[in-house]
């Protein structure tokens, strides 16, 4: 298959700030990848660690409707996520939603996706501001980080199947 | 009236963050405050400069619910704000809830509001995260603070008006 493997996620959480950016540089129009992102069909296939399954419960992608995503390893353990989304999703305005995990209930944060064109690549901006400091410290010191990037290198490979099927 | 002429309101936005906190000791019971901030009867009487009148075009006060609210002026200039509830608003647990100022489009702050009880009054706790640091400082320099500072007057007022005719 056709992925760049050496495509890297940058992921930036400067001290003492309550945000986290991460960005990817990815393989593919961009009008694909925002389907990856919001088409359910196709989110579940590639979000989170490789060794747990993604189920979508719920996706209302439109001003105010909810989401929820459940993610199970292969014990049966669940984690839950949920979130409401704030304003039209589009392909030029991006996403912009609330997100809080169910395991750390009442933090929630914001989560503003951008997808830019660059090259005829996409460029994936996601930043997530936390209600304090102390919240998005608590984000990154869960372990985060390496679900972000298998994550990414599922979407790689799920951009690189769509393109060569289509 | 009995209100509380020496109270004040703390606005906190320390430099290089992105948040702002705006803290209020309100002398009334937590559940009353409460009602003054979620029900629309109420909250269109205080909230916001004195100088412009304030329209609830719309509040549905439940998870994923959307609001707006619109400001006008003796000229009839208006300013429209809306968002979403994230999460089922109460009383301890709080309201969560996006914001965007509509004359500052795509530009979203997450706000969470918290009161607690504080030997009969309310300390009325609210935290705006903003997607950026720029965006936090050009909400401080709006003049935000002194429509922030008349607004609690009046919830003084109409805290103080609703006890003496309760």
């Amino acid at each position: 298959m056709a992925t760049n493997k050496t495509a890297k996620t940058e992921i930036v959480a400067e001290p003492g700030t309550q945000q986290i950016v991460i960005m990817r540089a990815l393989d593919a129009p961009r009008e694909l990848v925002y389907r990856a992102y919001t088409d359910p069909e196709l989110l579940m296939q590639w979000m989170g660690p490789k060794r747990l399954t993604m189920t979508v419960e719920r996706h209302e992608l439109r001003d105010g409707g909810r989401y929820r995503y459940i993610h199970r390893d292969e014990n049966g353990l669940e984690a839950g996520f949920h979130g409401v989304f704030h304003g039209e999703p589009s392909l030029d305005g991006g996403v912009v939603r609330t997100f809080e995990f169910e395991g750390y209930p009442g933090h929630v944060s914001l989560e503003t996706l951008i997808l830019e064109e660059r090259d005829g690549k996409t460029l994936s901006r996601a930043v997530s501001v936390f209600q304090s400091v102390e919240d998005r410290d608590g984000m990154m010191a869960s372990g985060m980080e390496s679900g972000v990037n298998e994550g990414m290198e599922k979407l790689d490979e799920l951009l690189a199947r769509l393109q060569a099927s289509s």
